[in-house]
């Protein structure tokens, strides 16, 4: 299938209209046309080349809404006309314990990203979501539950996912103190999620200025790191601080705020960090761990939980025309939200 | 009481002979003779000013054997000629959430550790085991199983607990897959440890030369980290590494040998690591966490644990006098054992 979307032809150099081909159907195979594409601060990071060199020209994008257009003869779940979503895999090994336990992110025989990645079959590299089309095998297609706004629903599939899943792996409930890193794309649909899921939420921040934002999204205490009064009354008092912030940082200034067994997870940043102090850790059997995205299955209840609860990203919607402004945006840092291309708005 | 210890005047200078007072029996105290007190690496690192200043002169010594000489009135544990043992702490607030959970070493109002502290009701500084005698409140002491060698049992109430607690709260079991780093006195009771509760034990190490040691122990293998090929094959290989360095060290080599989901749990160094990779951290969800000792009921199950598996300490016995050689010793790293000084050897 003839396409066309945006790709890096460099490590360097713009965004760029592109027309490519789509595989052919395979039988379990479905293709969507797509109508929203999130734009992840990790995009920015793959194409230029911060996580190692890419096969270029690479169409990013993994965070996608569309419709299917048409199904393979053996695909079950989907039929034409249906809303879906695909998010940061489209593919994985299926036979690992990981796989069976509906942990495809940890596939032992290595997840298939949605860009930049070979196809399991045959070779070919995956292209993203900035397109107007894609096709993915039904495993990797989740349903959008039909009271969700298909133009603001897109970040879930990473933002919202990568956020939910360790709020769910590490039991945040009713009156776990969790602590919120980073108030951008992550950052905020950390504070919705956990606050939906009835935590007491606290965003920690360089700066001052995101009370109000943090306040009306439901955060019930902004910490400024900067306060070093506010930092020492907060020593121990988080069970759970989720760590956003997607360049390198020090975290030897979050640790001590973390409770006896508390967890620091990071979900932002891939790479060095500064160097660390371990006493805050042996001192209170504190923790530091990562997460990536989560599970297919878990995917799923992120976007049945979104739908539940009216769960929305902040999005601002632009045409695929306005993506590198949007990317010199993201450099910049600190943007309390997402930018989501209208597809619509790009013809083939 | 007047008692006889060697005690460090300062940070540079060899330790020497001290006479100094044990305090008056309180009516929960218990009075001990001390038999044997082990050597911990730790008492170096304090000594030496690498953890803070000190108020010296100090008595280091957190691995004390002894038997009761008098109790207070209100002693209700323990009785004059009851063999027993004190370990890295001796009093906490015993009120707060930890304290009363048994987890004393995390306790709210900070611990009161054996030797460099303020008694909580005095404030006069604690003076460790490397002398005739110690005072400590019924709380703070243990029992000795009958069983138990008097004269090799010391390194468990440090060494031992310290090792032990880790893998008891991250639940060691018949063929869990535990990694040791570090096979010196913290690191050879993790494998003692860890192979009575039937898992699967590795010592990772720099250097060839500790296979023989290691599998006499009961590890089931050795991984030399300087062996390319096996470090490879040992990727995703541990449920659980206890990282007993008591130096700064690059933890990014050990990282990937976690399984995912695994821990690394630091139980030997307190201060700054090397620059820290994370992602291995977020590509398996693994986790690093520190340890600090262990509880008192926990203490007192690791010395039962002890007796009843026949678990011993690899001990060399020393005299007071050989106190600063085995510091020295101690210094130059890789001591597969622990120095404990036989205080018979000293005269009041």
């Amino acid at each position: 299938m003839e396409t066309i979307g945006y790709a890096a032809f460099s490590a360097s150099s713009d965004l760029k209209p592109y027309h490519f081909k789509r595989r052919v159907l395979r039988d379990n195979d479905v293709a969507i046309e797509i109508l929203y594409s999130g734009i992840c601060h990790s995009d920015l990071h793959t194409v230029k080349g911060d996580w190692g060199q890419q096969p270029y020209p690479l169409v990013p994008g993994h965070e996608i809404i569309g419709q299917v257009i048409s199904v393979g003869k053996n695909v079950q779940k989907y039929k034409v006309g249906d809303k879906v979503a695909v998010g940061c895999m489209v593919d994985s090994c299926q036979c690992c314990d990981q796989c069976k336990q509906g942990e495809e992110q940890y596939c032992r025989n290595g997840l298939t990203l949605t860009y930049g990645a070979p196809d399991r079959i045959t070779g070919e590299i995956t292209q993203g979501g900035y397109a107007k089309h894609i096709v993915v095998r039904e495993e990797f297609v989740l349903k959008v539950p039909s009271q969700l706004d298909l133009s603001r629903a897109a970040p879930i599939l990473c933002a919202g996912i990568t956020t939910f899943s360790p709020l769910k792996k590490w039991n945040v409930k009713k009156g776990t103190k969790v602590g919120v890193i980073g108030f951008g794309g992550l950052g905020h649909m950390a504070v919705k999620l956990a606050v939906a899921m009835e935590a007491e939420v606290t965003v920690i921040t360089r700066s001052n200025s995101k009370q109000d934002v943090a306040k009306k999204l439901g955060a019930k205490d902004v910490l400024v790191t900067a306060d070093m009064d506010a930092m020492e009354k907060s020593v121990a008092k988080f069970d759970l601080i989720i760590d956003t912030i997607p360049v390198k940082h020090d975290l030897n200034v979050y640790l001590p705020l973390l409770d006896i067994d508390g967890t620091l997870v990071i979900v932002g940043q891939l790479g060095a960090m500064d160097e660390l102090n371990t006493s805050p850790l042996i001192m209170g059997r504190r923790r530091i761990a990562g997460s990536l995205i989560g599970g297919i299955k878990e995917t799923q209840e992120v976007l049945d939980f979104c739908a539940k609860h009216n769960i929305y990203p902040e999005c601002k919607l632009i045409t695929p025309q306005e993506i590198n402004d949007s990317y010199h945006h993201l450099e910049k840092g600190d943007v309390a939200y997402r930018f989501v291309i209208d597809m619509s708005k790009m013809s083939i």
